[in-house]
C-alpha cells in the first residue's frame, strides 16, 4: 500500500529525545560584548560578576536622627529623656571627618550619612525632640548597632554577586550599579537565520494571488527569536525546489549565523524537501516527532551549524517555537537555567490527546480558569487568543474538565 | 515634641487610593506611530485591528492527500477499497483554474492547496494507495468537509481580530501577517524622565569619595521602564537643593516627558525638599504611602505633568517601582488591562508587617517554595535574589508559615 512519493516518518522522537538531542548539539555561544549598565536590561552575564567594592562602602546611619553611643541611653524612656549636646551635623554624601561622639554628645545625622567616630548607634528623629541648635532631648534607648548599616554588612568587596548565565534584570542591574560597576560583560546576542520557504507564501502588503497565503511562520519566528534575546534575520521566501533549499542552507550555513530557523518543508509531501535536502548537506538528528502539534520538526547539523526546520501550519509552527526552539535559543543565548512561567488552573473542557503522541494544549488562562482553545491546526486565530499551554504526555487520552492542570505561559 | 525641621507625613494614603490618584490623573499618551509587522513585537495596539482578508483566504486540504466527492466514498474501508480516476494535481501556491472534479475521480492535493471545484472532501495520502500515475485505491470513507478548511472558517474580513490596547506578542503578530498586515499602528513608547537626586550618589565607574556611594535607583528605574514599554531618559543627578530641584523640574516638565520620576528626596528629612519643590510649582496630590516599604513616595501635577518621587532607597525604590510605577507606565502606554503574573506556593517563613501598613514582602519563588528575602531596606543585595512580592494588606500583621499565598512576580 506505500504510495511511491509519500514518505512517511520511519522514527519519531518523543519530545524529551528532541530537546536533549538538540541540548547535545547546541552550546552557549563564545562571544561576549561589553554594554553599559543602562543598556544592560535582559542580557546574559558572561562572566561571574563579584562585588567591586563593600556594601555599604562605609558605616552609616539607617535613618534620620542623632548618633550617640548606645551605653549613654541606658534607662531613658519617654518618662525619663536624657539631653544630649549636639556636636555636629552629617549629611548624607559628607565625609565624617573631624568630629568625634564622646560621651552624652551626639552629632545629628541624615539617612545613608556617614555614622561619626566613636558613635554606636542612632536614635530616630521621631524619638527625640531638639530643644535649640546645640541640645536635643533624647526619649528611648537603644542597642549597640541600632539604625547603624555597617560597612559590608551586604556584601564585602570580592563576594559573587551573580553567575555566569544569569539573566539581568532591574534587580540585578541595581546591584551590579550600587557595586560600582558601570558596564558589564555579557553574552553577544545569538544570530537566527530565519528561512521563510514554500510555495504558496507571500509577503504581507502585497496582492495575494489566488492558491496563495500570505507568510505568517516567520514574523512569529522573528518577533519570538527576539523575546528570547537573539537576534533574528530574516531572508528572502524562497520556493519550494531541492535545488534552491540545498544551495541557500549550504550558503547560509557558512556564514556567521548561530543557527538556522526553517520555517516549513518537514512534512511527509512531495514538495517537501526539508529532509532530503538537510540529509545530503549534512547530518539529519532526528526527522519527525512524537507531538501533537509538532511532528513535522526536523533537526540537522549542517556545515557544523544546527538547522531546525519548523511545522508549515502557523498554529504548529508557534507551538514548536515556544515549547523546543525557545529553550533552545535560550541556551545559545548562555542562559544558565531557562524555565518557562508555570501556573495552576481548573481546566474547563475536557481535552483528549491520541496515546502514542505528547501533545501541547493551547489554552487560554484567565485567573483561575484554564479554556482549551485550539481547534484546527490551521485556525491561525488560535495563538491570538491563547497564552498558554497544557501538556498531555504519552500515554495519557484525556484529562478530564475540572481537573486542576499545570499551564505554561507562552512567550515566557 | 515636635523637631523644627522635621516635617513628619501628616496623611499617608493607602495603596489603593496611590493607585486610584495616580489613575485618574494619568490617561494613555495620544500619540502614535506605524511601525513594521516585524518589529512590532511587544507593541500595543493604537486602533482595533480586523481582519483584511478572509482567513483562510480560499477553501484548501488541511492534508496532503486527493479531493473528491465524499458521496462517492460512501460504503469504502480497507477491506473494500474503491478505485478514483486521478485527473490532476494542485501543490500549495496553485490556482485551482480549469480543473473539475466530478463523480469517482479526484485531484491529488497538497496540504494548503486550493479545493478543486466539484470536490467537498480529502482523503489522506495513508488512506489511499498510487496505482499508477492515473489511478489512485481509496480506503476510506469521508463525510463532507473532511480535511476541508473553508475560506473564513477562521476569520472573515473586517472581523475584529484584536482590541486598541492589546500587546502584540509573537502569537497575535502571526495572526496580522496572515491577515495581510505589513505594518501596523501602535502607540508610541511614552517618555520617562528619570532625574536621580542626592547628595550623596556618585556615578557607577568613577571613583567613590568618602561618605559617597553610587547611584543605582536611576539604572534600576531605566531597565524597568524600558521591560514598561516605555523610553527611559536619564538626566544627570542632581544634588538636593531646594532651588536646583525646583529649576530643573519646572524645565523638565514643560518638555515633551510624559511623565517625570525624581529617585528620592520625599522623605521627613531636612534635605529631602521634593514636597516643597512640587508643592511650589504644582498640585501635590499625596504626600506618603501607608505601605511599607514605600512610605516616602509622592506625587504631584507640575505644569499638567506627572511627577513620580520614589523612596530613595533602592530596595523600596525596586519595590514601588514595580507595584506603583509599573502599572501606571503600562496605563501611559496605552495597555488596555495590565495584570502582573500571579503564581501561588507555600510560605516557607513566617512574615510580619505593622497592621497599620500595607506591606509588600519581597521573595523568592522557586516551585512552589516561597521564602521572605526582604531583611532591611538597605541591603540592596534583596533585589538581586526576589524574583517577587508577597502582599500583606492593612488589618493583617502576620502570616505565618505553611500557608499558601499569592507571589506576584517582579518586572512582568
Amino acid at each position: 500500500m506505500a504510495h511511491k512519493e509519500f514518505r512517511p516518518f520511519d522514527e519519531l522522537v518523543t519530545y524529551e529525545v528532541a530537546l536533549s538531542v538538540l541540548f547535545d548539539c547546541i552550546k552557549p555561544i563564545d562571544r561576549f560584548e561589553i554594554v553599559s549598565i543602562d543598556k544592560a536590561v535582559d542580557r546574559v552575564l558572561f562572566e561571574d560578576a563579584c562585588a567591586k567594592i563593600d556594601m555599604p562602602p562605609f558605616t552609616r546611619s539607617a535613618m534620620d536622627g542623632y548618633a550617640l553611643i548606645s551605653a549613654d541611653t541606658i534607662g531613658v524612656s519617654p518618662e525619663n529623656p536624657k539631653k544630649f549636646k549636639v556636636i555636629g551635623r552629617l549629611n548624607a554624601g559628607e565625609a565624617a571627618t573631624d568630629i568625634l561622639v564622646s560621651n552624652n554628645t551626639c552629632v545629628e545625622v541624615a539617612t545613608g550619612a556617614e555614622l561619626p567616630s566613636g558613635a554606636d548607634a542612632v536614635v530616630r528623629i521621631e524619638d527625640t525632640s531638639q530643644i535649640n541648635d546645640e541640645e536635643v532631648l533624647i526619649f528611648v534607648q537603644v542597642k549597640p548597632m541600632t539604625n547603624v548599616s555597617l560597612r559590608g554588612y551586604d556584601k564585602h568587596r570580592g563576594d559573587l554577586l551573580f553567575s555566569s548565565g544569569e539573566v539581568l534584570n532591574a534587580g540585578k542591574i541595581g546591584v551590579l550599579a550600587a557595586s560600582g560597576y558601570d558596564k558589564v560583560k555579557v553574552y553577544e546576542r545569538p544570530k537566527v537565520a530565519i528561512l521563510p520557504t514554500g510555495d504558496e507564501i507571500i509577503e504581507p502588503g502585497r496582492e495575494l494571488t489566488r492558491g496563495s497565503i500570505y507568510d505568517s511562520n516567520s514574523y512569529i519566528l522573528l518577533a519570538l527569536v527576539a523575546k528570547a534575546g537573539c537576534q533574528p534575520i530574516r531572508f528572502p521566501p524562497v520556493k519550494d525546489s531541492f535545488q534552491a533549499l540545498c544551495s541557500l542552507i549550504n550558503k547560509v550555513s557558512t556564514e556567521d549565523y548561530d543557527i538556522i530557523v526553517m520555517t516549513a518543508g518537514g512534512s511527509v509531501g512531495k514538495r517537501d524537501f526539508a529532509a532530503d535536502v538537510l540529509s545530503k548537506l549534512g547530518e539529519l538528528k532526528f526527522r519527525g516527532m512524537r507531538t501533537r502539534p509538532g511532528m513535522p520538526t526536523l533537526f540537522a547539523m549542517v556545515n557544523g551549524k544546527p538547522v531546525v526546520s519548523m511545522p508549515g501550519h502557523p498554529v504548529s509552527c508557534y507551538v514548536v517555537a515556544n515549547v523546543l526552539l525557545f529553550p533552545v535559543l535560550r541556551r545559545l543565548s548562555g542562559v544558565l537555567k531557562y524555565e518557562p512561567i508555570c501556573k495552576r488552573g481548573i481546566l474547563k473542557k475536557d481535552v483528549e490527546s491520541p496515546k502514542d503522541f505528547h501533545a501541547f494544549i493551547a489554552v487560554s488562562l484567565h485567573g483561575k480558569e484554564v479554556t482549551p482553545v485550539f481547534r484546527y491546526s490551521d485556525m491561525i486565530s488560535t495563538i491570538g487568543v491563547a497564552n498558554g499551554y497544557v501538556e498531555v504526555p504519552i500515554g495519557i487520552e484525556k484529562i478530564e474538565a475540572g481537573l486542576e492542570v499545570e499551564v505554561k505561559l507562552f512567550e515566557f
